[in-house]
């Protein structure tokens, strides 16, 4: 199944997929609608009562207001050896907030603040149920399932001092969705093999295999869990592949004007204008 | 004023003090009260209708559901310079969780986890208005007023890798409270000089004074506000001054069974056990 959170009328809906229409929930967001126990039944049972065209629809981040979004830093395994690094023995994790969050179509707002405004394009789970310190079978069953994130970064402010949050954290910046996908449709299920590409202006500038992820998805969930209890509608971001603005010879950077795609296989595209502070709606 | 989230019949209050009663200020909790704009005259104009006790009260955390709590690292000068350290030219920035929050007298949990259990005490900004991109002005009219909070840290999981997150927000480790003291209650007002102070067991092992602070509440909710708006009862934790264990000789962790008391002067104090992860209730 293909879930989602759009915002019709004002307001925000959670929508099931289904062929060229999304079908009403019930619930005003994905958030909300996680949280009940028997989400994925009555997802399955929903049939086409108040329903909206998927052409034109305007999606919210995939669940607006998570409670924590949990993020990873070096994860891929070709990226980290090709840095010449050793493959650490621990995730490395950073969080952000929900108001960092917009939804899968919206423009990225560049702040005046940065002069070094980079992408990352990543996996990110999406839990479904209340977990702590989950043992392999509990985070199975605690992922509701994935979304892409395109996890855009202030790389002056993340590097300003010892801690990435700041970097990391700004208002409105972080588009996730368009979708949650649940892992029964996806290759490789809850550790899904899936290629993940991000273009700017039309050029690739990250391609990569989530097969590669060093700390899988159920990985993370373990690990997380282990230190705070994670809750429907939590999203774990699970780090991005080589390719950043960053680390190009020479570095490149998002200035204003550009369109940037996220692209997460068999999940969808993050379609998003870079706009600058003064043009933004 | 004096403001607090109490426990009581199972649920929460927001409450004022008033002499030896708590008056109930109509909402559930502190967070939802600070969401009204006009919090402040409300809770100047509560009138003793439905009253408990202080004597005995069990205090929720101070906000129990934030939507972020920043906090920030070195920011005592003289803790800076004993460490030979240049003062930094911005603050680090890290954050919790709301899920790792707990009340002014509950127990601290101390995970199984972890072999470095420590201490930080510090002063806490509460926030009273959404904020973004504070000016001096915009930033004073933003703090609702202080509380106190326990950074408690697991250092052995803060240096696993090169994030401290993981070290910083395990569930309910963290207390804070009792009260939000508005900043006309205290000496140097938005800017105050209080003294903190920790002790382990009757043993003093941080002493301080808030005006020792190189990065203020107002340039600090400045900063913050710079990157992400700040809601009504956000928190800053305004960073710890020296004597935590981990830079003691020799270093001292909590192993459970201690008494942990963090005062700031002119708010109150924190005064929690620490239990054993199979011993907690």
């Amino acid at each position: 199944m293909k879930l989602a959170t759009l915002r019709t009328d004002g307001t925000t809906r959670a929508v099931r997929l289904d062929g060229d229409v999304l079908i009403d929930l019930g619930d005003s967001d994905l958030g909300v609608f996680l949280a009940r126990p028997d989400w994925y039944e009555r997802a399955q049972a929903a049939v086409p009562g108040t329903t909206y065209p998927v052409a034109g629809a305007d999606f919210a981040p995939v669940v607006p207001r998570p409670s924590k979004v949990v993020c990873v830093g070096l994860n891929y395994r070709n990226h980290i050896t090709e840095m010449g690094r050793d493959l650490p023995e621990h995730p490395t994790l950073f969080a952000k907030f929900g108001d960092s969050l917009i939804g899968a179509g919206d423009d990225i707002v560049r702040p005046e603040e940065t002069a070094q405004f980079d992408w990352e394009v990543e996996l990110a789970v999406v839990i479904g149920k209340q977990v702590r310190r989950a043992t392999p079978h509990m985070a199975v069953e605690a992922i509701a399932g994935f979304t892409a994130l395109n996890d855009i970064t202030c790389r002056d402010w993340q590097f300003r001092t010892r801690e990435w949050l700041q970097g990391k954290a700004w208002d409105s910046s972080t588009p996730v969705g368009p979708y949650l996908v649940t892992p029964d449709e996806l290759p490789g299920g809850v550790r899904p093999a899936l290629d993940v590409r991000l273009e700017v202006d039309g050029e690739v500038m990250q391609s990569d295999t989530t097969g590669d992820l060093l700390f899988d998805p159920v990985a993370l969930v373990e690990y997380v869990s282990t230190i705070v209890r994670l809750h429907p509608g939590d999203i774990i971001a699970t780090g991005t592949p080589g390719g950043v603005g960053h680390a190009r010879k020479p570095s490149r950077f998002l200035l204003g004007g550009e369109t940037v795609v996220a692209e997460v296989e068999g999940i969808g595209r993050l379609h998003n204008r870079v706009v600058k502070e003064d043009s933004a709606p």
